[in-house]
């Protein structure tokens, strides 16, 4: 961390800036320049507030200058790290897919599943636990969606991802080996919950935040990480931003820059970052070409009666159109081109 | 709700849509114009997603008309709810002041405390359960901070207000008869936290998340509503925006909106809504002729040796020339002008 | 145009608010609802300030229902625009790439510009003159650039793309009939500018505002198409968001929108939507695989000491290896699936 | 500028990168910390892109240390700014409020500025020239707008405040002695119109750009003094987000931040910070208790009626009552509290 000292400072302030920063057990750099004085601080700076250090009289402004994320950055860890869920890969130049619908509803989840997994989806993903913006809407199937989750998972042999909203849950989860636990956006922050996840050792899928800065979002996989669970993938479904023509933006740039700070597989969820069927498909062939290593898109066999967000699902034959150009160009994306 | 028909739609296409909702429950409304046709949707539309009518062919755009907050929306309820904290009041022209440590950090809480009592602060505030961006950073003294809040309820008669974080924790708040319970920005939507908050009979203190619109807010607080608890009080706490010389943008109209919209008390948070100490009393002031019911300050006796926060606290000295300053504003507010 | 009335309304009220409207000149079509009175406008609406309704006493919501952009339409003029640039077509399934360096500098841009021809780019782009934030940097060769674009325009055949910011300059660009003018994300709404762009016959590429919505930066070809010129390209270039890990948040949902909404061709930006070389290609692809008509890419041949932007250029190697993959991208994109 | 080497990098490449900036006119300081190099870059900073820095590959991250504004720097001119219009006084203690309709329409000018020249307001504010999102939108008088102003003025003795949007206007209204030059949110960076303004000798209302930080703005200030006229206020009218309950998200942070940055006076206008008539009392009060200098308010005799932004305007009467309050807390801003 660097703190930038005032011109107007005098050689006491600066001084006692300096003891006050040693008592807390880090050492100094102080360099003179032209118009500021620089204090470098060494040792574990995270001890220290960067807020507290900027409102001190003399300090003009401060530098972090090491990234508060260890665990997740790829300085400390520089191969790619390879998720594996029974038995299917991700990261690492694995690419996957997971689809299925928004909700679990019933009976209509083995037909799904089914479709998605004849058009190439690896994974089956649904909801038993919804966050619901609104108290008055349907908020899920619960235990009972779990149980047919599972049910699709023998009979289909593929592993399956869904949400958990409460620590208390886990248990539910941990009993029926789900494959994945997805953290929804609304959750990055519920700091309670990712601690308990990281007591387990199933992979999670952490989705960012909506207001989540990149950085941020690696703490909350560094909280995940910090407690002995290393398998996070990372999941971009979407900013909020001004724009009202889409339901979030899609931060595609997050996918490079992702993989430039961290070795964790990173998943797109092209459904919820756009909130409308026909712009599902264009922007998952984009995400694809940006190089996330899986994709997450709902699918419904009937949009209109969906219990949840069918305006952005896909119907099987639109997936199996989409599976096929997402197909051509991830051939694309991995060929030689020299 | 509103859904606007593409001048293209035929007539069958219009006859099977109307059909389509009436078979939800709902009765329609046409109204031919001259370039579109307009369907008004009549009953209980939220059992109708608007992002699935807009993703239908046929559909140009989907406009709600009424707001999906009931309990909390002032429409319903027009008078302005008052809220009672061990004596201490709310809303309704009962302006208040809730100062202290963000952290509950030992024996300096009763002596910060008693100072802020001293400058006019009527409700005490502190963090005994810490939600941290880092997990590397100190979590707070959970359970005996409590203890310390209820020893200085006793000592200095002030009711109480702290955050809680995690729905297992109720009953530790509870059992202290706790006074106001906050809920954190970063779980304003965790949905089940507040189901749970919404069976207690304690007053909440909702902040506001970094990224959430009005209406989802007041959603949340509908959350909490919903369950039974009438005792919500919103907390407006700064957004996040592109800006960078602030930790955050104090959204103050959001003020004269609430007033607007709902029936329940505002209170304004200057402290994270800047994030530095030498801009907390001239917004501490704005949020008050904004017409807060309440503002939530962060005061600490050595802010650079705090474990939290220290960046953005006033020292009780600080405190003190800030509370003269919002007495006077809050005269001139409440004052007759004709 | 929707009004929606209070509930509270009386009927004096709604009849004094209809009688308002129709002297305005538009007719009204009143539809009583259970909770809520709807009023559609029907007519010119462009006459009538939303936000004036929206302050109405009786007024809760007000919804434009059409577009305000008529030219720029897509449902007035389904088929795709093309543009022709010298013989260089873009949009409708043709699809370009503009290259060149951010500045035009002196002679090394004939060298740069035939690396780019080389690598497979169709138009070379470059600047003379530069809108930069700070009034202390470089501002661009100014009519000598232009000068030596018209110079490499003739030794390579290619057509020129440069920016202009005032419109006393129209004449210069004119004389030298550059291929396209440029507008910068700063001048989207530079009104004054976009009317005199409408009264020439020259391709324009309007770059979207850093916090302009897609509705606003349609409002703006609207005003260059309104004027008679109808050949514009829209450029999507990042927006303004709070993500500091990169220069702008490539809003890449803006591609298949726009489709959605207009006839005119897309480009993309990627070298300012990311703002960092390593960034550049990965988006480039994405742009390309959601379906972009065209990329505009900032390429130098000494980045480290290119006048402008130098941390964003793509080397010509670089250049011509993303060009090779964007290749691979489009075949994916335009070959039929079934 | 400080230039954080990544921990990879080679005693060569490090050695490299010095020469490479002392090339550029720098004198360099390296300094080597546990985990990273810390490198200051000492002299005139501005030669150097801070994004061409981070792109290079053994740079980690830069940090500017020394704001690139100058003259509008308050560390170089620490007292506050008094800009004089025809003897009306703004800044350093001296409080204004300027009043009139958004666009000037014909002779109910002279009724609306009477009136709140009578209410208090002491210079008036209106609309010739009106940047309008719509090309289809009424566009303004014009010419015959600034005559209009300058016959209220004669007849009322109060100073003017008006908008240029183009350089080519500039003669107009120096010709006419207009007493503020406005320049619209939209024209922030419209460098070229900044630069001629600069080589004016009358005040310059500079309005904050929607998506422009506090720094960016600073800058366009900075472009306007650097050409020679320093009379320039900074006029703060919200900035863009997510939220649409109001037009604008009104950031009153700006208004300490600004005094603690610049010596230049800071206006306030609650009337394109809110856009609803409703809000812009509450809104006028709490920018007076942040410390504005001046505020800017739309009032209209008739704003149903309106050409331009009725919705947000106050009728003459509420814009006496605004006034009354506004006043109560300008005292409580001003009084001695010890």
């Amino acid at each position: 961390m660097i703190a930038v000292i005032r011109q107007s400072a005098t050689t006491d302030q600066l001084d006692h800036f300096v003891a006050w920063v040693e008592a807390k057990g880090l050492k100094t750099n102080v360099s003179q320049g032209e118009d500021e004085t620089i204090v470098g601080l060494i040792g574990d700076v995270s001890r220290i507030d960067p807020f507290l250090l900027e409102s001190m009289d003399i300090v003009e402004r401060v530098q972090r200058v090491s990234e508060p994320f260890k665990k997740a950055n790829r300085k400390f860890h520089p191969e790619d790290t390879v998720i594996e869920c029974r038995g299917v890969k991700i990261g690492g130049g694995n690419f996957q897919v997971m689809a299925g619908p928004c909700s679990v509803e019933g009976k209509n989840l083995i037909e799904i599943a089914r479709a998605c997994q004849k058009a190439g989806a690896t994974m089956i993903r649904g909801g038993a636990f919804k966050p619901r913006t609104s108290p008055y809407s349907n908020q899920g199937m619960g235990e009972r969606g779990l149980d047919l989750l599972v049910e699709v998972r023998k009979e289909l042999g593929m592993p399956i991802v869904t949400e958990i909203m409460d620590a208390r849950d886990i248990e539910l989860f941990v009993d029926r080996e789900i494959d994945v636990m997805q953290v929804g956006a609304r959750n990055m922050q519920n700091f309670t919950l990712l601690k308990e996840l990281g007591r387990t050792d199933t992979p999670i899928l952490l989705k960012r935040g909506m207001a989540a800065t990149i950085d941020e979002w690696l703490m909350s996989a560094e909280y995940i990480m910090s407690e002995g669970n290393d398998k996070v993938m990372l999941c971009e479904r979407g900013i909020r931003t001004f724009e009202t023509r889409t339901r979030n933006t899609f931060d595609l740039n997050a996918i490079p820059v992702l993989h430039h700070l961290t070795h964790l597989p990173i998943v797109a969820d092209p459904s919820h970052a756009t909130g409308y069927t026909r712009y599902v498909a264009p922007m998952a062939l984009a995400a694809t070409a940006a190089g996330a290593d899986a994709l997450e898109i709902e699918v419904h066999d009937d949009p209109s009666n969906a219990w949840s967000d069918g305006g952005q699902a896909l119907t099987p034959s639109m997936f199996a159109d989409t599976m096929r150009r997402v197909g051509l160009i991830r051939d694309a994306v991995t060929q030689e081109v020299r």
